[in-house]
């Protein structure tokens, strides 16, 4: 992580313009890339300018930044993948699905220069199965954000079996530059790293609430009170580090047998999916929601993820190995 | 929760002055609860009684509270298991060995009234196994509490097959007056439901170091700054509503058939164990650890608990629906 030096010269792409899309248009632009957007869906240019500059607006408010007027003119946005042509790297966030995926690699493969990474923000296909349509697979990996994109330290990087770990490296160096601590997965598996590990968890979670030994409500109460209390802190190793280590031996020599080893999708999930169920995007999901109860969720997250964002800053490993003083909390 | 009478009549025992003893201690002070605490090791009843007025100092610093000094007369701490008799709910938190628990119960049986309510606060063996030795095993139950007790909003309450479950209900009610949110398990299953949630996870986590497929390093990066990003906010069903859950019937087909089923404790878990590594406690664990740096991550953890938990709280699910004004966050 030594590269200090500007970004400022180096032309990012960006294409699909969807909430992700424009949130992680504004994350490279934060960071100082002239950014070469492509919005593959005609209409839909001009409502992601606004976009973006309504999240760059926000972040100024939040005290991120200090101007959102530099951000026009580093911003380009066009229908004409030949615009990408100057890029050394180019973020794909079109929609999850193969078929359209697979011809936005052909225009982007034929706008490039042999020497660009391309990279999908993909977290449902693997990156072995993508990387088979552009014409340098050794050039391509997963770069998957979280949204929104300007605001979180997360970004999982992924190499599918025909990429070369050099690439990966240099993405991962550039990540830190776009105030990222990111991760980095050597193998293709599904789910990758995130999104696995919470899949275990709901394999373990449904089969709690199936057998009746425990309300959704509670089992949200303890990972909120109990995981929650410590995880933006220390993640799991080191969490197991803080507690003592002495016991887990015994623990999970008798925990492991009796957790769900279910293959198949539980009763209550399959009957969101079969009804249509959005969560917070229709006011119908896993808890009831009065109208309107979804957007204030959606609000409440947008502020949240501000102050955690701040918490997890402070607490960086780094502040912890120095004992900074770090600002008391407001009492 | 209509609860809103005054706690201060109702005696409380605690029994076992360690850390989290002392820590519950604090706890049900603060809650207004006169205490009646056993310390059944000799020489540490005066030490017992320093650790808790420092964590009842800690509070004070902390704007938890605006006295200590109404406290000294509230703590009678005693050898003598008699000390008991008045209380209506006796808490036990000894060492996790049956046969040290057992004898503590008899001691508390013949102390107490048949109406007390005997919790434990064990979260390694099952509450079944333990109600056998008290008086009134309809009365007994777990009460599972996060350290520092006085600062987190966990607590879980686990029926054993012989438990009545008004007395969970009682313990349950009275639980919001000290300053908790919580959870009910109606099975004493292992782990409870906290524990068994991370198990899931450390299953899949080892697998995949093990693997090769990830460092600890990052593994503890994806979970800090993606799941810690949204945890104390929302909780996992919460998550999938908000989420917008279309794709998880597929995707969790798909991932649940490919995530580790062992039954057994992963070779660098138990390598952990047989060294006799403590992670902070003795710097030595699954990370390196410089001498001291275990105390740093102590203190750290000491102060970021107290953040988290004022952000909990101004987050709480009450104050999302009503869309309250939350402080913004100092930039």
């Amino acid at each position: 992580m030594n590269e200090q030096s500007n970004v400022a010269g180096i032309p990012v792409g960006v294409v699909g313009l969807g909430l992700m899309g424009s949130s992680i248009v504004a994350a490279l632009l934060i960071a100082g890339h002239p950014v070469k957007a492509i919005s593959p869906i005609t209409p839909d240019a001009q409502n992601a300018y606004e976009r973006i500059f309504t999240q760059l607006n926000y972040c100024l408010e939040a005290g991120l930044i200090d101007s959102v007027e530099k951000f026009r003119s580093m911003l380009h946005i066009s229908e004409d993948y030949a615009t990408l042509a100057p890029c050394e790297v180019v973020i794909e966030c079109v929609i999850e699905k193969l078929e359209i995926k697979s011809e936005v690699y052909k225009k982007i493969t034929s706008a490039v220069s042999p020497s660009c990474i391309i990279g999908s923000n993909t977290s449902a296909i693997p990156i072995s199965d993508l990387q088979t349509y552009v014409a340098n697979p050794e050039r391509f990996l997963g770069i998957h954000w979280a949204e929104p994109a300007f605001m979180t330290r997360f970004l999982e990087i992924t190499c599918g079996n025909q990429t070369t770990a050099t690439y990966a490296d240099r993405i991962f160096s550039l990540a830190h530059r776009w105030g990222k601590e990111p991760t980095l997965l050597k193998k293709d598996i599904r789910g990758f790293i995130t999104n696995r590990l919470m899949y275990s968890v709901y394999r373990e979670i449904f089969h709690q609430i199936e057998s009746g030994n425990a309300t959704r409500e509670d089992v949200d109460k303890a990972f909120r009170y109990d995981a929650g209390s410590w995880m933006t802190l220390m993640g799991l190793f080191r969490r197991m580090d803080y507690t003592g280590l002495k016991d887990y031996g015994t623990i999970l020599n008798n925990i492991f047998p009796q957790l769900s080893n279910t293959e198949t999708v539980p009763p209550i999930m399959q009957k969101m999916v079969t009804d249509a169920a959005r969560g917070v995007h229709n006011d119908k999901g896993l808890y009831p929601y009065e109208p309107g109860e979804g957007k204030q969720w959606d609000e409440a997250f947008t502020r949240f993820n501000q102050e955690i964002h701040q918490l997890a800053a402070n607490y960086s490993e780094e502040n912890v190995k120095n004992q900074l003083n770090h600002t008391k909390a407001k009492s």
